[in-house]
């Protein structure tokens, strides 16, 4: 069962530091971590997504609330959260497989953003589910390298934390 | 003048605080730092944007290179890197304003992921300075809430670092 955890957090140095002391010391079971700035300059907003039992989002939540730096922190409701991550894959293709891949890149709803001889590299923007498939399908083939960024999430309608 | 630098480091626990904590201590002025699998379940990949000059730059990359944990670091160069960001931002769109931020939307090659009565939500995946753009041209109606991933890159072509 997979939690999103989202948090908004003082933008001053060192507040990453603290926040991955803590998961570090705690041996808290992260997927992912993404952090990036927000509307207000001094604040930026960290989303934690969680692969354990309701008990460990809990406790990273309440653990998270008690930091200086931590402002508000919310365990975000499954259904009603728009999760996004972005990965950038470079697969190896050549002319006999190269069809191949385009295939997979379509039916997913990549964009290729770049090619040579022996390349492809694909672009996807998706839940983080749809992007652990996009590299299965592509695992057959060579991935070169890749990059991912860690899902960020907002809870839907008008509300916010 | 920025600078993206690109490590790959060992898949272990407490390696996100303690090259957070080299930033911290060192003062450097990271701009963005994103973290991700990669192919091989053993190794992260860490994308930092910097926005200093190329000393700082340097001197990050050569102080993350003394780091244990990390097996590989290199600047990439500007104009041979694909360089992507997402972001989910929250406005405030009411049935007076809600076609001005549709068009905005369209311009800037938006999805538009929900919808309520007084709020849009708006995806975008695109270089840095496109998102900074979007959210310059949404400062005009009021940002709910935002969240970003910071950027990942990989060098065009067919080498990897």
């Amino acid at each position: 069962m997979k939690h999103t955890i989202s948090a908004l957090v003082a933008n001053r140095a060192g507040v990453l530091y603290r926040i991955s002391g803590l998961f570090a010391r705690r041996g808290f079971n992260i997927e992912s971590l993404a952090v990036g700035p927000t509307e207000n300059p001094e604040v930026s907003r960290v989303t934690i997504l969680t692969d354990g039992d309701d008990y460990t989002s809990e406790q990273v939540t309440r653990q998270l609330d008690k930091l200086i730096d931590v402002k508000k922190v919310r365990i975000l409701p499954q259904e009603e959260t728009t999760l996004r991550e972005c990965v950038l894959v470079k697969v190896h293709a050549d002319t006999k497989n190269r069809s191949e891949i385009i295939d997979i890149a379509k039916v997913l709803g990549c964009d290729i953003v770049d090619i040579s001889h022996t390349t492809l590299m694909l672009e996807l923007n998706d839940r983080p589910s749809k992007i652990d498939l996009l590299i299965d399908m592509l695992s057959k083939y060579k991935i070169v390298e890749m990059a991912r960024t860690g899902a960020i999430a907002l809870q839907k309608g008008d509300s916010s934390i």
